[in-house]
C-alpha cells in the first residue's frame, strides 16, 4: 500500500488536483496523505480546507505557512516557513510518495523538503512555459522531481529536452479538465438562476451577453498591478457590457491589483459590475461556459478555456508562451488595444473545444502510474 | 557602479568564490557585497569567517541559518530558516545582482530568495553532473539564474541544452583553480616541514609516499555513510602506506561518516593516521601535489586533481557523470576493489596537468562579465 | 548620545508610545531607533507604518512577523517569528535600551530578543491587571524589565510587590492620554461633520445621541467570539439608537467575531450602524467625547474614558480588575443585562475627567528617565 | 485519564524531571506525553535522547530547535525557533496540562505555546533566586504558570510574594534529589573504579583526593568566559591536587569557556586532568561524593551538594542569592581567593546531609498533584 502525499496550497490548488486525489482515494493499492496548507486553510483565501473537507477528504495536517505582507520579502519568507513547517509533516507520515501540484510557493516548499528527506517526488503540470515566477519554479521542481505528470504534449516534449529521463515522463492531462469536463456535460443546458448567489455588487442578466475580468498581479512586473488592472478596467467600461471582476489571487503585488479594483470602484459607476472573491469550481465554469469573453491573465482562459472554447484575451506577460488553443487573442497593458480585442472576439462568438489541456481522464492515469511505477529519489541527466 | 552580492557560506564555498571576488572588490564599475552565512559563521566548521575577515573581506551581514542535527530533516529546515533569514539581508543591501556558488543548501536558499525578490542571479559551478541532492540543488538553481558561470565546456553545454539562453552562458572555468594555480606555481618545490601544523594524530615524512582519505555523506544514501567510510578506511589500511584522513562536510549523515571514522579508531591502529577538520586551502592543495594518492568522493580529486595530476581513487556515486581527467579511477564501496585501485594509482605515479575546469582566469572573467552584461530577472526557455 | 529602540506592533501600540516618542527624538541626549513591525506594517490592520510615516517618524526597519491564521496556533509561532526577525534588527541598531509598550504577542517577543542579547529593557505599562492573556505577557515582561514606566499607582504598587526594586520603577502615567488630553483640548467645541470619512455603512447625526461598540476577542475564552459580539449586538438593537461598531483586533478568536458581526448584518437591518476598521487616534476619542455610551471590553472605555468622561459599560472578563473610574459599569454576555447597563449610562450623561491614567505629561518623564537614569541588564528580585 | 506533556530539552533538564516522569507515567490516573528536543537530540550535548529511550520512555516528537552559534543572538532565534515548533507538537498531542522545567531558553518556548494555545502550564523549580538570565526566565514562568512546584521553601514563600495564588503553589522538593538520594544509597560504600570509563585525560585514585571544575559561562557578562575559566584554572592548579574538568553547558558565551579550557591546556601540564563532556547523572553525583571540593558555578554544587554534603567553592555572579547549606563558600573571580576557598574546603572535610532541596518524594507528590488538582488557564493575581 503506497502512501501518496499531497500539498493542498490554496482554491485554485485543489481543483487542480482534486479528481487526482478522488482516483488515488478509490486506489486499492494507494492511501492519501492530505496535507492543507499556506492560502488553503486562511478564510480570506476562500476556506479550501472547508471545501475540501465537505468533499470528503480529511486532511492528515494543516500548515500555516503564510506570512502576512503579500510583498516580494514575505513572500520569500512565506517558502522559508513552510519549508520550516513541512519536514515535519513528511517525518509524521512518512509517505512513500510526495505529489506536488504546479508552480506556487508552497509547491516549492513542498519540493525542498521532500528533495532534503530523501521522498521521491512526482509533479503535475511541469513543463509548461508561462513567464513569471511561476515558470522558474516550475522549471527548478522539474529538476526536483523524480516522476513527471505534464498536461500536454509540447510540456513533455520540454521536460524531456530538460535531460528529464523519457520514462519518467507521463502525459496524462490536467486533472482540472477532468473536472471542467464534468461539470460542462452536467451544465450543458442548465438554467444560471443561481449564479449570483457569492460575491457582492450589481446583478444583471446572464443569459445576455457579458464579459469576465480576472487578473493577478505579474511578480516581476512588481509594482505596476495598478496600472494594469486600471488598464482593464477602462478597456471593459468602453465596450459597455455588464462584467463579472475577480479580486487577484495572494501572490506579490495583489495588493496593487485590489487597490487598483478598489480606486475604479470609487471614481466610476460599478453598478454593472459584479465581484467574486474565490467562486466554486463549477460555478466559475458555468461562467466561462456562458460569457461573451474572458479577459485578464488568468490560465483559465487558456487552459480550460480551450476545452470549454470560451472567447478569450490575454492582457500582458503573465501567460507568454503558454500553449494556446484559437479561443485567445493576445495584447499589451493599453485600455484601447484592449477593447479592440475583446470587440473581435465578440464578434466570433464560442470556439469549438481543443482538449489541448486534457481529455477528463488525467486523475486516473496519475493514480495508476503512482500505484505501479518504481520509486527512486536517483536521478540522472539523460545528457 | 553595479552592486554584487555574494553569500559565502562554507569553507569550502569560500575557496571556490573567491579570487572572483577579489576581482570584484578590485574592479572600478562593481561592489561588493559580501554576506557571510551557514557552516562559514560555525567554529566547528573551520571558521570561514574568520579567514575571511583575515583576507581583508568585510562581511555587510553574518547569517546564522543551521539547524543542529545533521539529518534529512534539519537540511531541510535549514534551508527554510536561510529563507527567512536572507530576504532581510537583501532587502537591506539592495544588490544589483546576486551571485551564487554551486549547490548547497545556502545555494538553494540564496537562490530562492533572490528570485522572489525580484534580483538578477548569477550563478557558478551550474552544468555539471555529479550524482546527489547537490546536483538536482545545481540544476534547478540554473533554471533560477539569469546568468550562468559554467566551468567546463560540458557543463555549458548542459545548460544550454537545459533550455538557457546561450548568451546567457559564460564559460569561465572554476574560480577556485584560480588559486590552486597560484598554489601550485607558488609551492613547485617548497618544503612540507609546515604541513602538519594543523590536525590531530600520527605525523610522518612527507616527502614519502602516503595516501589522503576525505569521503563525505552520500544524502541519497542516508545511514549508510559508516559502513562506506570504514571500507575506505580498511583499503587504505590494507595498502600499508600513512594516511592523512579529512573529516566530512556538514551535509545530513555527517554524523554517521564521522562515527565510522571513530569506531575505526577505536578498533585499529592509527598512529600513522593524522586527522583533519578544515585546511586552509593552500595546505591542502599542497598535500594534493604530494600524495601518492587520493582517495574517496571529494570533487577535489576531480576537479583541482585534473589540474594538478593528483592520482586519484573516487569511490562510490557521488561523483557519478563529472567530467573526468586521467588522473581518476573509479570503484564503488568494497575494501579489496578500493585498495586495487590504489594500487594501480601508486604504480603510474603523477598525471600531466589537464585544465578541464580552468586556466587560472576565471575570477577576471566573471567580473568583467558582471560589469558589462545587461542584467534582467526576465528570462524564458529556449523552446 | 543614548540609542532608545521603540518596536511598534500595531497601531493601538503606535497611539500609546507616541507621545514618548516624540520627546525622545527631540531630546538632546537621546536617538530614537524606531522598529515598525507586525500588524503595524500591514494594511488590513490599518497600516499603522504609514500613519507613523507621515507623522514625521522614519522606520530604522520593518518587521513582518504575522502567520496568517488568527487562531492560537498561529499566534504562538507569530510571536516564534517575531524572535527570529528581531535579534537581526537589534543586531544592527545596537540599541542603548530598549522601550517596549504594554502586552502584545510582539511585546513578548521584543522583550525575549532584548533579553537574550542583554540589552536593558524599559517597559510602559506595566502591572496593570486585566484579565486574558495580555495579562500575563505583561508581568512576565515585567519580570524581564530593568525600567518600569507604569500607568497607574495601582500598577506601580503592583510592579513593587512582585519584586521589582522600587527606584526602577518610575510613575509616569499613559503616554497615550498625552494624546487624549491635546486632542480633548483642541476639539472640546468642534463640529462633527467629518467624523463619518471613514468607514462603512449607514450614517446619522453625531450631534443627537449614539452608541459605541467595540468588543475584541478574549483568548483564554477562544471560540465564544460570535456569541460574545451577538449579545452586544443585539443589547444595541434593544436600545434602539444609531451605533458605530468597530472590527476586532487581530488576536486568536477575532475571525469569530468577525463573522458574529457580519452575522448581525446578514440577518438584521444594519442600516443605522456605521462600521470602522482602524480610526485614527483623533476620531475615535472625537467620538469617544461625544458618544452616549461606549460598549464592549475595549481598554479605551476604561483608561481614555476616565479623562474624558465617557459613559461606559464594559462587557466579560477582558478587562476584569483593570483600575476604573465611576464612568465604568460592568455586566456579563447577556443582552438584557447589557440592555439595561446601557440604559443606566444613557440616563445619567457624561462624567467628570478623572486622571487616573495620566495627566498629560508621561511622554516628557520617560524621556527624561531614559536620559538620566542607569542602565543595567543586572537584575535582582528585593525578596 | 490527563495527558502531561513534558518537554525535554537537555540532559540537566532530564535528570531534574526524570523521577516526575517515572511517577506520571506509573500513574493509572496520567498519561505521560514525552517530548525530547534543544541539546537533548544532539549527539554533542551528550545524547540525552538516547538515555530517555535507554531508561524506557518513548518520546511522541523529537523536535531540533538550536540554531548553532552559541552566542546572544543565537540564542533568541532558538527560542523563536522552538516556538514554530513546539506548538505544531501540542496541536498534535493536544495534552491537558505541560509540565515545564526550570529556566532554560526552550522552557521559555514551551512555556509561551502552551499560554498562547490556552492549555494549563505547570512549573517545576520557580521562585529561586540566581542571577543571571536564567532568573529572569525562571520568574517569568512563574507569571505564565498556573500550577508551581517549588523545590524549597524560600521559593515557594516567594512565589506566593510574587502575586501566585497559595492554593496553586506545591512545595513538593527538587526531583533530581529523589535521584540523587537513589544514587548515595546504592553506592555508599561502592568501589570507584569505573569512574573513569567516560571522558579523556589523565587518570589518578579516586580514593585519594581530588576536585572537580563546572563552570558555565554568565550569559549576562558575556564575553569574558575565557577569563573567568582561567582563573579557576590556574586556582586549581595552584593546590595541586589533580582534578576532573567538566566542559560548559551550551549558553551563550559557551565557547568562549570551552577556548578558555583549550588555552589552559596548551600551556599547562595537563597530565593530572581529566576531561567530560557529559557525564551520566549516576557517575556525577558519585565523583560528587568523593571529591575533596568541587569549584566552579555549577548548580549541582549547592542543591545535590546541599543533600550529599560535598565541600564546595561557589565562584562568581551564577548562582547569586540561590538558598544554600553549609557546604558552600563563595568567591570571585580571582585565582588567588578561589585557591584560598579551596584550602578551606579541602581542611574541613565532608559536610552532614542538609536536605533542603527535597527529602527524595518530590517526582510523587507531583504526579499526585497533576491527577487530582482542578487545572485551568484561566489566573489572577492576588493584589
Amino acid at each position: 500500500m503506497r502512501k501518496v502525499c499531497i500539498v493542498v496550497g490554496s482554491r485554485a490548488n485543489y481543483s487542480s488536483i482534486k479528481s487526482a486525489m478522488l482516483e488515488i482515494r478509490n486506489h486499492p493499492d494507494l492511501e492519501l496523505q492530505l496535507v492543507v496548507g499556506a492560502s488553503a486553510v486562511l478564510d480570506r483565501y476562500g476556506a479550501a480546507a472547508e471545501i475540501i473537507a465537505r468533499d470528503g477528504f480529511e486532511a492528515a495536517a494543516r500548515v500555516y505557512m503564510l506570512i502576512e505582507g503579500e510583498n516580494p520579502t514575505t513572500m520569500a519568507k512565506s517558502t522559508g516557513l513552510g519549508l520550516l513547517e513541512l519536514p515535519t509533516v513528511f517525518d509524521k507520515l512518512a509517505p512513500d510518495v510526495v505529489l506536488t501540484v504546479g508552480d506556487r510557493f508552497e509547491t516549492m516548499a513542498t519540493t525542498l523538503a521532500a528533495a532534503y528527506m530523501n521522498i521521491p517526488l512526482a509533479h503535475t503540470m511541469g513543463g509548461e512555459v508561462s513567464g513569471n515566477i511561476d515558470e522558474v519554479i516550475r522549471h527548478a521542481v522539474t529538476k526536483f522531481a523524480n516522476l513527471h505528470f505534464p498536461a500536454c504534449s509540447e510540456a513533455r516534449d520540454r521536460i524531456i529536452r530538460m535531460g528529464e529521463r523519457p520514462d519518467a515522463v507521463h502525459l496524462v492531462g490536467c486533472p482540472r479538465i477532468d473536472l471542467v469536463a464534468e461539470i460542462v456535460a452536467k451544465h450543458q443546458n442548465a438554467p444560471a438562476s443561481d449564479l449570483f448567489e457569492e460575491g457582492v455588487g450589481g446583478e444583471f442578466d446572464l443569459n445576455k451577453p457579458f464579459i469576465m475580468i480576472s487578473q493577478h498581479p505579474v511578480t516581476s512586473e512588481y509594482g505596476s498591478g495598478e496600472m494594469q488592472i486600471n488598464e482593464t478596467l477602462l478597456a471593459a467600461q468602453k465596450i459597455g457590457l455588464p462584467a463579472l471582476v475577480f479580486w487577484p489571487n495572494s501572490d506579490a503585488g495583489s495588493e496593487d491589483v485590489a487597490r487598483g479594483i478598489r480606486k475604479f470602484r470609487e471614481h466610476h459607476d460599478d453598478s454593472r459590475m459584479h465581484f467574486f472573491k474565490n467562486l466554486p469550481t463549477e460555478t466559475y465554469i458555468r461562467l466561462m461556459m456562458r460569457t461573451s469573453c474572458i479577459v485578464g491573465n488568468s490560465s483559465s482562459a487558456i487552459r480550460e478555456g480551450a476545452f470549454i472554447g470560451t472567447p478569450a484575451v490575454n492582457v500582458g506577460s503573465r501567460q507568454d508562451m503558454r500553449q494556446r488553443g484559437t479561443n485567445i487573442i493576445d495584447t499589451d497593458y493599453d485600455r484601447h488595444r484592449i477593447a479592440d480585442a475583446i470587440s473581435q472576439r465578440l464578434e466570433h462568438g464560442r470556439f469549438a473545444s481543443e482538449p489541448i489541456y486534457g481529455d477528463g481522464g488525467a486523475g486516473k492515469r496519475i493514480a495508476q502510474i503512482l500505484a505501479h511505477c518504481s520509486l527512486s529519489v536517483q536521478k540522472r541527466m539523460t545528457y
